[in-house]
């Protein structure tokens, strides 16, 4: 396997881990809706990078890094991961995870900031609490899930080791 | 005096407004130098609604509201404000963000949140708080300050009456 930066070609294969996940409005801040070409600005143009990961010439994740701010908060990047649901459970996230935060240091980055996190994601916070980030805050209500109403949402914040 | 939505020609008197407060780099994530047009799409294209203080026919303060996250964070917005240097210490913000909050409520908004509030603009802070703002959250270091280096920054939020 591995993990490399994203082709234009390869949104071919990341459209529908995008649309699978964006559409359950569980886990993601997208409209549930999200069309193919605004996904493609989100996840392809929008970022300062996307990467892809691959194994035996499939695409089974994938990951964008950007900065979070602009100005006085350009040392602070921010990362979102979308894993196919038949790779679920081995692991992706977790590599994906570490190498968006070595890239992240290549890249000048001094920490990464998840804005967004739904409370309800449980198994999304215990795995980002593993690979070292805090929850910094707690949004009241922020978070209108599809079956559980306004849940709260986490931001969770990492500084990186350098 | 009025608050008003702001039309494309009042951005001749937004500008120097907007160019004194981000080149100072101490309360907004802008680059301090952002150029005029970058400002504009920043400040009047990208969100959704911008207004305008006006006094004898004199622009003294601005500010802009935006959906702060989509799909199921769409029920919050996000604003910012921007006072001129001139007519500081007159309650302008109080005035635009007590507006700013009845239009969010028109608009649909449920809560309105700040994202990123430097931990050293006091005042700002001590105001936010005085209109019924909580700090939900503290990054640290992620508000890389010009004269004091990097200090925390906080998110702030309210949910709004109804």
């Amino acid at each position: 396997m591995e993990i490399r930066e994203a082709t234009e070609q390869d949104f071919d294969s990341i459209w529908p881990i995008f649309r699978e996940i964006a559409s359950t409005g569980e886990t993601y801040a997208y409209d549930r809706s999200t069309p193919r070409d605004e996904a493609f600005e989100l996840w392809m143009e929008y970022p300062r990078k996307t990467f892809v990961f691959e194994e035996n010439g499939e695409i089974l994740g994938t990951y964008y890094i950007v900065t979070n701010h602009s100005g006085p908060g350009d040392h602070v990047c921010n990362c979102g991961y979308m894993v196919s649901s038949n790779a679920r459970g081995k692991g992706l996230a977790t590599s994906m995870c570490e190498h968006s935060q070595e890239i992240a240091k290549l890249m000048g980055y001094k920490a990464m900031q998840f804005n967004f996190v739904a409370s309800s994601n449980e198994s999304a916070v215990r795995l980002w609490e593993k690979l070292g980030f805090e929850s910094v805050g707690r949004l009241p209500k922020a978070f209108n899930h599809p079956g559980q109403g306004f849940v709260d949402a986490l931001v969770m914040y990492k500084w990186l080791e350098t």
